[in-house]
């Protein structure tokens, strides 16, 4: 066996048999096939696809290709859930979901990424509450899990190291674009962080990375496929992503929304999205028959308080300032707090969320390059959303910045995110489509 | 501009422009761009193809990343002429024709590679006559082509160095056999050493690296194409490599073959292809009204001597001993010299030509890696072809070697590389296409 053989036989549209990948991966993580061989190679999967085995025995290899996490000694019987979203602005579900679902009894034990470009990250919006942290030694995580139920925290550098070096390469060689790659990036991860079911939250429109509907159906067709394969549990939620999820993109005004939603309270279309997910989770782990008796156990969670505790319990159990869960209005608040006036009368047809995503990063939200640092105070908040009318000078939003030149250039850019024509329009619907595990 | 985009545009189809394959290929031969970006770009390439603009584009910009030949001042209004070959087995075609063409006064001043793999290499070929050398400075180069009117020169480090670089990466990426990298490969070396117009004599067969008839049309019309847009006048002839080109392979047999061919006394097949080239190099240097003139001049400088003085004169002025080429019998020969008996009666269906190619390098006539060192004196002469009857016992062809081990091992290879059937076989053609430049 060797690479050039590898980079041919996929060149020339043939199956790669999980023998072959297994040996291509060890190899890209062990540094003996050069970053030219993987390149070619990359560029002829995304000519030639991959079959679903293919796929999933990609997969398979990457999450073998570092630590693995078994939770079962710590959880002995569960079933352990995790949930997986592709990526938006204004995505703090995970704040969200995870006390519901540890509330209802699901044991949540949760790796987390941080934001790049104009995609925000759950890491960092938890780090706008004093005091919490995301790095957590494996003690730790199984000790939380165990106790609370809950547990969120930053990646480590050991889980799927393949896929590091796979996503470095892809988006240097023009390969970013290929749904097998995509697939196996994502699902790598979550297998080796040890999940028997995942709910997955794919994305669609400008505010994600996949902006078509057919497009982001086939990556849930994917991952789903490969769950199957893998022998595990998934379900794919498909949602809207053209413009921002709920009302507030920057960390710290995340978080409130989120703490808001805990208690039923938040925009319409986050609730819906978070109970949804939630409900999924409980459905997917065996704890409730149907959906609809995993929503009302959802719904009865908020209604009770204990959602909202158990998130308070979380963030106290991270290090984290739970008087600030208590109190969210203490959270990092920006010095400049500036509406965004409506230049026409009309209705809002569209909200760029990319632009709005890249706004906040241009704030100091987000970053562009890893090595940025965050203000959490600053963000957006949306007053209206798409299907809303506007008279000229109504706030379509609110520009929280650190500084007025900040606030200026940032009203500018979301004047001109918003399409407002004088046709009405209608609301977006937040759920777009549903895929289950195949037979 | 960036190497992301170029790749992203050939990913996706898009036509290169002059400026980007000029930016691409800088930024190869500076190592601005790393190998793995280039890796993608062959397998987007390979995948892609390229228009006839874009390959031409390509082929200038890589003659341009380094040394380029003018010798229009040591031979004021010449047509300089170059030939190429593309490589198979027996092919000392280049030995003939560079006399015979200076002989009717068409200037040869020529670069010429090492064997590598089951093809042999000019160079080595000539290195068995005593005392030659391939390796001439420039002042030698120009100085010789104004007095012998005839030079064949090693390939010098920094003729189209993006060649090099871009070949050594294609052979362990799966991308070397893509018609427009082929092609560019090939003619960037002949712009930069200055041709004005060039006959190509593309190999097809077994013995070569196109194998299919419609393969090496298409290479031909891929440099056709090159020639006619670069401004350079271009023939190209698709000449039989099913079998091993005349009776001689190996060094020193080799050059014993070309100087009979001198004399007029060559193997019918290669007799003809080497007067069809040199008939051709006249014709399209503007030194003969039609082919049939161009062969008559041919004809002539054969029967007259003058074509034989003028290797031996440019044997001398490289520093070979000139009694070798009077004598040939005195090149270095072999210690073993052993028939290859037929194995049964019947007509001879098949000569293997790669095989007989590696026959020779197992003998220490060709290398597997650059650093071999080559027995000029071994090697095969064929004594029946393909369409030729035999008996059992009559011999094939005859092993010259070094050692009776060797020997051995050879005859079996050999034997196995001839398919020998009772029905009747036909000769095979030499000649099986012609492409001239298009208007």
């Amino acid at each position: 066996m060797n690479p050039v053989d590898i980079i041919t036989k996929k060149r020339d549209g043939g199956e790669l048999t999980r023998a072959e990948l297994d040996y291509f991966v060890r190899g890209v993580v062990e540094g003996a096939i050069p970053d030219y061989q993987i390149a070619a190679w990359l560029m002829a999967v995304y000519f030639r696809g991959m079959t679903d085995q293919e796929t999933t025995d990609l997969t398979l290899a990457m999450a073998a290709s570092g630590e693995q996490l078994d939770l079962h000694d710590v959880l002995p019987g569960a079933v352990i859930v995790d949930k997986h979203s592709s990526g938006g602005v204004g995505d703090k579900t995970t704040l969200a979901v995870g006390p519901i679902a540890a509330a209802c009894g699901l044991p949540v034990g949760k790796m987390s990424g941080r934001g790049l470009s104009f995609s925000g990250g759950t890491i960092d919006k938890l780090e706008s509450i004093h005091g919490w942290r995301g790095e957590l030694s494996e003690a730790h995580f199984r000790r939380q899990l165990q106790e609370i139920g809950l547990v969120i925290a930053a990646q480590t550098a050991n889980l799927a190291p393949a896929d590091k070096i796979l996503y470095a390469l892809r988006d240097v060689t023009g390969t970013v674009p290929s749904l097998p790659l995509i697939a196996a990036s994502i699902m790598s991860k979550k297998l080796a962080a040890g999940a028997d079911a995942i709910v997955l939250d794919v994305k669609c429109g400008r505010g994600a990375f996949m902006e078509t509907l057919d497009d982001a159906r086939a990556l849930a067709r994917q991952m789903v496929a490969i769950g199957r394969l893998a022998g595990r549990k998934v379900t794919a939620l498909i949602t809207q992503m053209e413009q921002p999820l709920g009302l507030a993109v920057g960390n710290a005004l995340e978080v409130q929304e989120a703490i808001a939603t805990l208690h039923g309270r938040g925009p319409a279309d986050f609730q819906e999205l978070v109970e949804t997910v939630a409900g999924e989770m409980l459905l997917i782990a065996g704890g409730a028959d149907d959906l609809a008796a995993a929503r009302t156990q959802v719904s009865e969670v908020i209604a009770d308080g204990r959602a909202f505790a158990k998130f308070r319990d979380f963030v106290a159990a991270q290090g984290g300032d739970p008087t600030l869960v208590e109190h969210p209005e203490r959270l990092p608040t920006a010095p400049i707090q500036r509406p965004v006036p409506a230049p026409r009368d009309g209705y809002i047809h569209a909200i760029d969320a990319r632009e709005v995503g890249l706004t906040v990063v241009d704030l100091g939200g987000g970053r562009l390059k890893k090595s940025d640092v965050i203000d959490p105070a600053v963000g957006v908040m949306l007053a209206r959303k798409v299907g809303a009318a506007a008279k000229v000078g109504d706030a379509l939003c609110t520009v929280h910045a650190a500084s007025e030149a900040a606030a200026t250039q940032a009203v500018a850019r979301l004047q001109a995110a918003y399409t407002i024509d004088p046709a009405p329009a209608h609301p977006l619907p937040i759920l777009l489509d549903r895929i289950v595990e195949a037979a």
